[in-house]
């Protein structure tokens, strides 16, 4: 039996359109030539990254020497991706997910809660028929459902005259779930920006539920149910408005405050609503936002402190990508001072120009660039005890004694793939993924805490300081074991278990790996 | 030497009464015919729950078929518990403690700082004589602690002139603090809404404190100052009122604010406050709190969005255990579509459609039990693996080597006790009492960063990586330490320690286990 | 070669000027005649705490039996220390950080971006010549940098003309930044009783950046962009005013609410803010905040919930070392009734009493203190076990298989150097600096769960219980080896790494240990 393992180098900035956002998190590792390990099926290897055969149960390992070849190809990989439009390809897709991957590929189906969460999804189904108008909606459901009513009335739709047809259709039998072209009749400026972002980069608020969820994250590799919660915020991609401007009321103002974006970026994988409140920024907003007048307009001279959206989307701007990130957020070692990253820089000055000299703003990036800088120094020093693991042969357990992962084989994903992994692994996907992402998020917002003891810097040293010693045991214990001849056998719970063997690939290798 | 080990199903439902809220959210892993182990001394072979004689340092397990038979015998203990009034059991108890368990069973005495938690402990000591009316009290005491006093003059109580003494007393050598039934005078329905708690299951305002802490908890198996703290919430149970209402304002809209709720139903036990605040019902309400009229009742129409009490409290029930979870909460795994959940469920669907269609809240129902599914294959899946060790008895250490628990035994409690364990139990049970209720409660509270990346199901993904890794080491020493005949002898720290011997029973078994 | 290890009991109270924080934290388990390791370079041997010739790869310990000998050494050197003024102590030391220590002392370089956090570092540099009136600025400025004119013009400095001028000087090639001084001509109480905390014990905002960051702590072994966010809150110690009353408003309402207090303390290493919100206090004033007058005094009857302000600033008390602490926080064991805490314990009781009765204050302080000795019990017991394997030379790895700390030796430093340690130190850190604290801060604030499950108390178990694992292996391990014949060789990573290796001595010693 052959086992195929392919060995590639990941290019950064190529392959945004079909990677995860938890992906793209761990590319930021490999842009400096090192190395990942993906353990494939014999059937797979038409892979585009190469590979090379190895005997089963040994890992062989090269480091890319002619990673130009490949950068060429997928250059052209990537223009040809870039000329397919992006809806024709979306709507090559539905129904959903048969180009996905994982062991749900073929049987992932949306829960039913997705109708709410995807418009293209709803299905039409209560017992009221008839053709009504707007008033007679508003009559009806001031009983059936008042508070989303009472939203409305206060919204300037109210005023408008806008009803609930507008958005939802007048056949009670036929009613649907408005989708952003909804809007774009009337916010037109609004939604052609937020649609801009589906070629302005990676992460973007437009992508968010399509390219990145259904196509190639978390829906298709766990049980449906159980990454609902993952939909729930990247509905944005699909649904758009309605997850910044709440229903029915559709507030411009409440859409300004940081609140309308805590949700969604908050928790362990993306700290950007902790890591602003806790800066000073955050604290004055804490202190004075109610007094605050938020019906103004996103400009300078209008708000005492920066809130999320006062920066990210200046002038109302809903092109957040173009207001964001420069260098890759955190989540990437590149060279930050490169022309390509120079106008996001710039723009960056302007917006701390509003209350800070250039002086200031330029001194505070500086620092940010030398803090992500410091991170990686430890990313790649424990990325390097992880692969001498794999190298040696002794990590716990080597892939092959691992249960396949959703892309149908045995990987060394350096915590890529978060589940059935040795803790290890885990830990080293924390490491960037959290501590790592926190240092850079710490210190782009001015959080002193969040960039070092709190979310930090000190918690990547936990985590590289927790590397080592995890290793040091497999290290110990193989060596004692080679000694004494009593051989390392992975246990079984590595393959199987209640919960495991839902994640299970849907047909699994012949040969029983 | 005989050791005892019983095996006992749990049935779910049965012994609230007389089961801790710690040992309660272990329960819901024994529902589906799973194992517990607990080894117990030889005097206590008349455990109710029958057992086996097993040889020291071998310990046997036994599924039991014939649990239709315990249950029987259990469903009549129930019946007979349920006969005896709760508040005659109560007042039989006091002086407190005297039924409770553990290694302070004895000696517990309520630290000084109780009086203020428990009514009941309370004892007038103070230097002024004499007998006031309460303008006399109000006069002096707007001096003396003057903040309360203003607080009381700004509530209704100042308007109605119920005065300190209607709840204090009036002859300062013989003050006294306020019980559920003080207030009771004037606001009957709600307390008695409140009482009716104590018949309405588990867990329960009313119950917090005397059943759940008293005699059940951690105030008797640890140093008495240590957990004053869980006094400082349970004691809601004994006082009941002013823990929402607080002192001496008693006003209703601040009961109504999720603040009122946030210091005890917040943390990592119980992160009711964080998962409902990440939401988007928590999102709206802190862009719009400051605009809200709290001085309305919540009823449907009144507020634009849920809060705590408007879904648990709907118009102001203070029976809250009725407007509360349905199927034991996301500690339980039960079939949650039983005739028995059915009425709750409905209500559930009540409350949400205030805002949302009967279609929508049913879909997400649906997904939260489908949630609450998968994570215990999970549980289950890491439980087995932990079963495996103490089967094969390479568990480090193995119950017999520790300490003896707080029962007066060794316990594998996988948990259950979550101090001077094995690290691996301690992981096991945060998997549990924290990954898995986040996963319900954040699917409960539509919180999807909670149900999943930051609180929920991918953080039991990394306990199961975590307790995988620490079973292989124990597996792979173990192996090692047969082959080269260096039995493993478990640290003397295991059993003693500074802190440990503060643990241990009063009178340890006399074979010095 | 000889290796020099010194044994060296901590004396409360006595070092503080020359310790950071950190170390501070960890010097509490020192206080009753426990022992500290430390392994320093021969050429170090001066050492003032004793030592004693080892060889190497020996671990010798001393229980110092004559500590009061050591002890009237250190009482006379803390003498000739306090009457050392520390202004001039300061100046000599500028430029900054010659009398560090640590791998940077020699390089360590302030990065750009520490001008606006250190006045003393601030060098203009802008483009714009000429001397200018404050209506000249005021009026240029305007469009500039409009949010800070906006802020000026509604400061009671506008009102009272008090312009730019005043604080940056008038000729634009020659702008400064404001230090305590600047501030001091017209808020001659307030920075006075700031400066009062140069001599008012450790922690003190005024000692903050120059003793605590610049001379002694992460400044100086760390690289420096790493350690930015310490002294973005640090700077209080230089900057001092703007840290609480922000530029350019300098409302003295706004330093009045604890968002003021919140982004420095908060967090895993000082959870003062989330402990205060978390309890009733903190939930009143979540409940209210937005209808109290915040422009009241800090005076009894003013309030209805206390904040961080007005119990550690009562009246407006700048000296906020003199409103805070007593018995060294939690990090400290010390007998917390001797005499010299009795001022402090009845300044709280003081002002407890606006709202509550001394008795319950007492009660209430009596329950601090017996928990914060009960937590210690776990640290001791925690701390014994690390001991016993350095004594049994089993530490996975013992000090001279690691990189030189940043003193510039190796140390078993328990974890008071929070990287490049063995895992179970970093634990012990943790539960030190972390759970312990957070126990004492729990029950100083009447915070339950913080006090208990959620930071606190349980957190320690969770520390010991995985201390206990971690030891445990290193045991198994090393009994194995010995009997094998295959010794534990360390693994390089401990020495070398791209990060750690950036952390090394200058001059690493030169027998390559």
């Amino acid at each position: 039996m052959m086992i195929q393992y392919t060995i590639f180098d990941f290019m950064p900035g190529f392959f945004d359109c079909t990677m995860t956002l938890l992906r793209f998190a761990v590319k930021g590792l490999h842009c400096r030539g090192s190395i990942r390990y993906n353990a494939v099926h014999p059937e797979n290897n038409h892979h585009p990254f190469g590979g090379m055969q190895a005997k089963p149960g040994h890992i062989v390992m090269r480091h890319s020497n002619r990673r130009w070849k490949w950068r060429l190809v997928l250059a052209v990989a990537a223009l040809l991706a870039a000329a397919l439009p992006w809806d024709s390809a979306v709507a090559a897709d539905r129904p959903y997910l048969s180009h996905g991957a994982g062991a749900y590929r073929d049987q992932w189906q949306a829960p039913s809660v997705y109708q709410w969460l995807d418009p293209n999804l709803f299905t039409p189904n209560n017992p009221i028929q008839g053709v009504f108008n707007g008033e007679a909606c508003v009559a009806c459901h001031a009983g059936v459902t008042p508070t989303i009513v009472n939203d409305w009335k206060i919204s300037r739709h109210a005023t408008a005259k806008v009803y609930c047809t507008a958005c939802h259709g007048n056949d009670h039998q036929k009613l649907s779930m408005p989708k952003p072209e909804t809007c774009e009749g009337c916010h037109k400026t609004q939604v052609s920006q937020y649609k801009e972002e589906l070629n302005a980069g990676h992460p973007a608020h437009a992508r968010a539920m399509d390219p990145d969820v259904y196509r190639n994250a978390w829906q298709m590799h766990k049980p449906p149910a159980e990454v609902v919660g993952c939909a729930q915020c990247h509905r944005i991609g699909s649904v758009g408005c309605d997850s910044c401007h709440t229903r029915h009321k559709f507030s411009a103002a409440e859409a300004r405050k940081p609140s309308a974006c805590m949700s969604c970026h908050s928790g362990v994988d993306h700290r950007d609503y902790e890591v602003w409140e806790n800066s000073k920024h955050g604290n004055i907003w804490q202190a004075e936002t109610q007094d605050t007048d938020w019906t103004k307009p996103l400009q300078r001279g209008n708000y005492r402190f920066p809130t999320c959206a006062y920066c990210h989307m200046p002038g109302g701007d809903h092109n957040t990508v173009r207001n964001t990130v420069y260098a890759g957020m955190g989540t990437q070692e590149v060279n930050r001072g490169a022309p390509e990253h120079q106008a996001k820089r710039d723009r960056w000055i302007g917006v701390c120009g509003d209350c800070h000299s250039s002086r200031f703003a330029r001194a505070q990036l500086d620092y940010m660039d030398d803090a992500v800088s410091v991170s990686f120094k430890k990313v790649r020093e424990a990325k390097r005890i992880l692969e001498d693991l794999y190298k040696e042969g002794i990590m716990e357990p080597m892939p092959q004694f691992l249960a396949p992962g959703w892309k149908g084989g045995h990987a060394a994903a350096f915590g890529g793939m978060n589940y059935n992994v040795p803790t290890i692994e885990r830990l080293f996907y924390e490491m960037v993924a959290f501590a790592t992402t926190n240092t850079f998020k710490g210190a782009a917002h001015s959080s002193g805490g969040a960039a070092t003891y709190t979310f930090g810097a000190f918690e990547a040293d936990k985590y590289l300081a927790a590397i080592k010693s995890e290793a040091e045991k497999m290290r110990r214990m193989a060596k004692i074991e080679q000694k004494v001849g009593v051989p390392y056998q992975p246990s079984e719970f590595w393959k199987h278990g209640e919960y495991t063997d839902t994640l299970k690939v849907i047909k699994e290798p012949k040969d029983g790996r």
